[in-house]
């Protein structure tokens, strides 16, 4: 029995290929009706900030793996003073957990990052602002995703809610922030990358193709497998340290690695630089649903197992995966009728998930052999079920 | 919710693509511990014979729709009394129940059929016998099989267990058989085919490549997707004839429809004969999942619920599909990690079920360009889960 904390639509998606491997799952669920909880037989509900809940339910299963990075650190230790083997490990997830530890370790590495400092009081902020200038980047080291706990600040007065309250003195620059923070370059990159690795606890590793990721304004919109324009040197090379990182910090199941693709510039003579991670299946990995021999959800079954892995291969020269948003529009089902109608070729993935705007409800994907075709046909199918076009 | 009745490793497979297009799946299993009660959370127990179970079950359902075509004759009444939503609904399903109303149909619709009689007495076998000789094939109308309930007949002595035993007078040849039974000329068929079909109740339809069907004692053992060496004009027929099957007989759903491939001959000039109907997902579309931009089993869920259908196009040149029996091997595990190993691109479905001699438990396949190669990965990753090579 593979235990997953928490419920949500990564958990939920590692049902399919559970069912395929004839692996039983069971989800510790924030809710009765949470994404994960519709379509799994056990899914018992508990917080996973109950140290007694998640202990309780991790010692039913034979390994335990995360939907979501926010178990705090006291219940991690307790599940592993209580012998429970989970993929990642702590010692990985802190990495995950905390960008300011994975700055610091991955700088250790030699592995290209923007430049970047750890802030706790106004000074330090100040004194990173010389060397790389406004505007930088601000972010809080745990517990942001899809764009929240980032910022871009443009001056000091941009972290004024950040500060503490009873001591604030911007005007000498010396006001101590309310936790350390992470500070790093305004990079100045031309596209967003990710890539995805799996690893087992024996060592075995696959990767996917780099992808391309479209963000807006913070929330990965579409994804494009594999990324276009890429050459084969920088491809290696983000795969490469992609492979490098899963070793090095002992990550067991998917990790994806999340980059800056920056142009020719002597401040970045990689081409790339690491932007975040995730020890997890990713959002950058849902075409591998579809459009891969093996997806990320049964590589991450079977790392976190440590079964042999699977190939990684696409199934077709271009796969597109664009997310459907929560918009205004909350009749999905005649959208949805409309999108099979309209392309079925188009891949639905609905989350059984409440409609609430810019919550991720589902994806689309479509493979073929025609990219802006694809993108055309991706980005139109999640549009209309996000109500954002209804011709 | 589609209400799927009985739970063996058809309406499990259907999960996959339930989750996927948010669909909630319930199924009447007949434990559980059923193979599909283990991966959907809503399972009650019930047996498929029992008309008050299956009465209440269905009722909390928008449509139902079924793992076998063993539902009697009286519970789908009451069902259809009740206003239940059936797909197929019981005047289609009627003829992939029962084998004498099958062959009387599509003979009147002059589809390609082996030559056949109704036998009620000895009298007739004799002189169903006269015209086509002996060895020929007798098959109860009801209830087979996997070759159950089939029988090749050489002679009036291989019927001795069907006669009535008050009555039985061989040396007359006038005894009355204990039910109807369906006589069919023995057929010397090159290869066995099958036609996968959906259709809707709005009447679309889409069609799955012809496959061939290997079988090894009347038990499907290999379907290799599309059938090789087949000509563009009799797959075009055999098509027809199945679409034409699903149109006239009112089908909602998957049919498969089996068929054996004949040679050159002036008895068979169509090249092709129908075998059996069955209305449902069915072993010869496993393929699908990994194979088809749209599997049987995300095809039967839209059919059945009047989505628009999904493109049945296949993702590779060629697909491999084998069936693993269940062997005198139950330790299955270590085979499971030795196929995953040598193996990275099999695609291994098991369906967490006890291992029993000659029970279907799971299958594997392999999708690529080399069919030589693909033919010996699906065999060996299935001979080897079974137990038949240990190499």
């Amino acid at each position: 029995m593979v235990g997953v904390i928490g419920g949500g639509q990564l958990a939920r998606m590692l049902q399919a290929p559970a069912v395929a491997l004839g692996v039983q799952l069971s989800v510790l669920a924030e809710s009765e009706d949470a994404s994960a909880a519709l379509v799994i037989p056990s899914a018992p509900v508990g917080a996973h900030t109950d140290t007694t809940a998640v202990r309780r339910f991790a010692q039913a299963c034979d390994v335990v793996t995360f939907d979501h990075e926010h178990v705090p650190a006291d219940v991690l230790d307790a599940l592993a003073e209580a012998g429970v083997d989970m993929h990642p490990s702590p010692a990985a997830l802190v990495f995950a957990q905390d960008k300011l530890a994975m700055r610091a370790r991955l700088t250790a590495l030699a592995i290209p990052c923007p430049r970047w400092a750890a802030a706790h009081t106004v000074l330090d902020v100040v004194n990173f602002a010389a060397v790389v200038g406004f505007p930088l980047i601000a972010k809080t080291p745990r517990g942001g995703y899809d764009g929240k706990g980032v910022r871009v600040v443009r001056g000091i007065d941009d972290l004024a809610d950040w500060l503490v309250e009873s001591e604030r003195d911007r005007h000498t620059g010396s006001g101590p922030l309310r936790d350390g923070i992470l500070l790093e370059e305004l990079v100045p990159f031309d596209h967003e990358l990710a890539v995805l690795v799996a690893r087992s606890p024996s060592g075995q590793a696959a990767a996917w193709p780099v992808v391309e990721t479209v963000q807006t304004d913070g929330i990965c919109t579409d994804v494009i497998a594999p990324a276009p324009d890429l050459t084969a040197e920088l491809a290696a090379a983000a795969t490469h340290a992609a492979l490098r990182i899963a070793g090095e910090l002992g990550v067991t199941g998917v990790l994806a690695v999340e980059m800056f693709r920056v142009g020719e510039h002597p401040a970045y003579p990689d081409g790339f630089l690491v932007n975040e991670l995730a020890m997890r299946p990713h959002n950058s990995g849902h075409w591998s649903i579809d459009g891969a021999v093996t997806s990320q959800f049964e590589q991450h079954l079977r790392a976190v197992l440590d079964l042999p892995l699977g190939d990684p291969r696409p199934v077709a020269p271009w796969t597109v995966m664009a997310n459907v948003l929560g918009g205004d529009y909350p009749q999905i089902y005649p959208a949805y009728r409309h999108v099979m109608a309209r392309d079925p070729g188009a891949k639905v993935h609905m989350y059984g998930k409440g409609v609430r705007p810019g919550r991720k409800v589902g994806h689309v994907s479509v493979s073929g052999e025609d990219l802006a075709d694809l993108r055309e046909r991706a980005r139109h199918a999640a549009d209309y079920l996000q109500g954002i076009i209804t011709e």
